[in-house]
């Protein structure tokens, strides 16, 4: 690219921001004229006055936003904050202050009982070498909620459940199950690809139990081949053995696999010295900007305030966080007054429990506090795409309707899809509030997720922005036109 | 993000990759039957068959894509490929090379005279200290096409030309100009506000040599706040002096900018050793794949071979340019027949002199070939967000309707907007050629562009892959429908 735009015209001197000044404000005293003078019901009028708010919005998002500088102190201050760690506790202050520091109405914590585990500082997995010599290491973490172990033995590989019945318990009692299932490359929604292939990670060690296995090796859930093992969640049953599960990054599983092929008969030393503790306390952090219309109807935004104990949650969840105070925030220092309550929730304990989520859904219950709507950001902080929609064919109607709106930012797409696991327990309320998916690209997310690699370096600041400017958005459209 | 679209379901097991195969056999299988008993006019058949080759391109540049690494070769092997240089010698045997292992129709070389430029090794811009010794280093780089030269002087700081006019010679004979207006971060789309901040760097030293002034210094054309000095062309007028220019990163110009609020007397030494060279022989090159129907009817895509010489020209344009060469192998690797010749063009010298581009119109007008179409990919190797159509409004009507089949791939963008400097000379061309600029979402392109953070590393590669099935898609259906 070079400099084919530049052109010596006086606009371009003053600069564009300038020249949007200008306009704008001429155009908003040409509105306010015709509002005054033919009231506010001529639908062409209402159009335009979105359209300029929503402008306002991202130039504020993108001229004098906070988000980056709010994600960076939570990610270098409460980085690896998995529930009940003194991080996270960190994270439920630092958000409480942030909140009250922005003059939202009403900030406050609710009180969760969180599960609470802890990696071991010497999970490895090495090759079985001669002597009492250490073989080779393969870079490993424990996956989530796994047990401790060690264990020495034989490595079968296998690509699912399938496998394994094939194998039968004659060839795997006492070994060492390798799940080694690439994320398919060919999706080209990554959490499509992330979806058909998780089943590994979270059911593995079950499946691999259930044939007399002692342990699991689960490829990680990483598109890229590098070196860095992704953790999360995985589940146990009552009736098999918990035994423990390791990831391996998608380079170590390459390369084990290969290893695997040359001599089947290797045998691996696998040790995990992680703990589980009993349940602790913890909390949920909710900043709320009280309705003018209707406060007691509330808009919901959030995102889950814990994140795994590597990197330092900037995609998964640090973003969706400060995204979610800094829509409100916008939308409160454009001077705009909501008709319903808005909310901005942080949920704790999404990735290993949802303990946040169901006691925020209960106290709504028991507080017979009215959702219109909730949007959750967890998809990374990328640039945005979209919102997925779980609602009536009326509310996807309505809300397709204020693409047109959207479309100068880049938001292309409002269809029918999952929300996401911290508004799902709201979909027993009786009210039905529509629940909202926050959609940003996906080709970048997996190559952070759950790794060490999901830092702040690792958001660029414009697209979180973006991000936020997209959330205050649609939170500005719901709450002045309904979700019907 | 966590577990929840985990489903114990035998889909998941088999892998959605395998599934897909075997419904697209199934669906084939249907179709060619149809084709066979209806004829090929039923229109919804058509459209069928458009979406499944275009997923079909998707899923090979996704699963069995060669972009990533091809790209990783060029930037390895010939990173800083400035034109004339002898890395820009290696690139143009590299994809001349990489066309001819993909077995291309014909491949071959255009010869271009271009301008030589080179950067000194010790270029520099310090406070200017006492006693001897050195000042404070900012980070800078020559502007590409600067002369060198060594002065010492007073700093004043402007935003644009009307600054300097409000200024005078008085004020600004014998000083350094120091230009220091940001990109607007406001604006959305960062081309919007590259184009309206470039004027600084492409007419600065004109600007400031018309009032005496003995250098520039321009702030870095960054949206970011980093330490990397950003180069670019610059132009020269014969009617004032050349005086030499250096870019300065952005945070190095707001330290400056400090600075001089706090000493306005300030002083710098500046020294630039950068050289011209009498013009020098380069290539284009050019692949093609001969056209079934209308051999003589060219549809072209194309990249820019040569890049600034910090970096690695990665996005800017190395990726691009092998995108380029990937659309046609995926076509031919899919088996398809075009039914126009397909062209895949690496333009030399587009960064300072766009020699390459404007001899490629010239030798398309000596040989009299008529051109339906020209793509160009120059604006970085990010997730695929649509294309600027330089044309009639049938053609943009016609393009336009391919939407739905592109929507799947995040495609939404068919719009009006310059295609882009090296096919821009094809607009003289009688045929009127459709004129089509590739748009990747543009959030983080200007962190990059003409910087040394431009490297292979700063791509991801699933972006990259889905940019090259993005314009294999476009070339199938302009080679399928045509343009109007």
């Amino acid at each position: 690219l070079r400099n084919e735009s530049a052109k010596l015209t006086k606009e371009n001197q003053v600069g564009v921001g300038t020249v949007f000044i200008f306009h704008f404000c001429r155009i908003m005293k040409r509105l306010l004229i015709s509002v005054f003078v033919w009231g506010s019901f001529h639908p062409l009028l209402a159009q335009d006055i979105d359209s300029l708010f929503i402008s306002r919005l991202f130039q504020a998002a993108l001229g004098e936003g906070k988000v980056y500088e709010d994600l960076r102190v939570l990610c270098k201050t409460a980085g690896p904050r998995i529930s009940g760690s003194a991080e996270a506790g960190r994270a439920v202050d630092y958000t409480h202050a942030k909140m009250n520091e922005y003059g939202f109405d009403t900030v406050f914590r609710q009180e969760v009982e969180v599960p609470r585990w802890e990696r071991g500082k010497e999970d490895s997995l090495r090759l079985d070498a001669d002597g009492g010599v250490p073989g080779q290491a393969f870079p490993v973490c424990a996956l989530g909620g796994s047990v401790a172990g060690e264990l020495r033995g034989k490595v079968v590989e296998v690509l699912g459940w399938n496998d394994l019945q094939k194998l039968g318990k004659e060839n795997i009692q006492g070994k060492i199950v390798f799940f080694n299932r690439p994320m398919d490359a060919r999706m080209v929604h990554t959490f499509g690809a992330y979806g058909t292939c998780v089943d590994q990670r979270v059911y593995g060690a079950v499946w691999a139990a259930y044939y007399g296995a002692g342990g699991v090796i689960i490829r990680s859930m990483n598109p890229a081949l590098d070196d860095y093992p992704h953790t999360g969640t995985l589940i146990y049953a009552d009736s098999v053995a918990r035994i423990p599960a390791v990831a391996i990054s998608t380079n170590g599983a390459e390369q084990l696999s290969r290893l695997l092929k040359e001599n089947p008969e290797l045998s691996v030393k696998y040790s995990l010295f992680c703990r589980s503790f009993p349940d602790t306390l913890s909390h949920n952090v909710v900043g709320e900007i009280k309705g003018g219309t209707f406060p007691e109807k509330y808009i919901v935004v959030g995102g889950h305030l814990d994140a795994w104990d590597l990197g330092e949650g900037a995609h998964d969840d640090g973003g969706g966080c400060m995204q979610s105070i800094e829509a409100l925030r916008l939308l409160k220092d454009l001077g705009y007054v909501p008709r319903h309550s808005l909310r901005s929730v942080m949920w704790m304990n999404e990735e290993n429990g949802l303990k946040g989520a169901l006691k925020y859904a209960e106290l709504a219950e028991e507080n017979k506090e009215y959702h219109v709507a909730a949007i959750e950001a967890d998809r990374g902080a990328f640039t945005p795409r979209g919102f997925f929609i779980e609602g009536s064919e009326d509310n996807l109607l309505k809300m397709r309707s204020w693409l047109p709106l959207l479309e100068p930012y880049g938001i292309h797409v409002i269809r029918p899809g999952g929300a996401g696991a911290d508004v799902s327990p709201l979909k027993k309320k009786e009210e039905k509030p529509v629940l909202i998916g926050f959609i940003p690209d996906s080709q970048r997310y997996f190559d952070y997720h759950h790794a060490a690699t999901d830092t702040f370096e690792s958001v660029n600041k414009r697209e979180l922005e973006m991000g936020a400017a997209a959330l205050a958005a649609l939170i500005y459209l719901i709450d002045r036109h309904g979700t019907e």
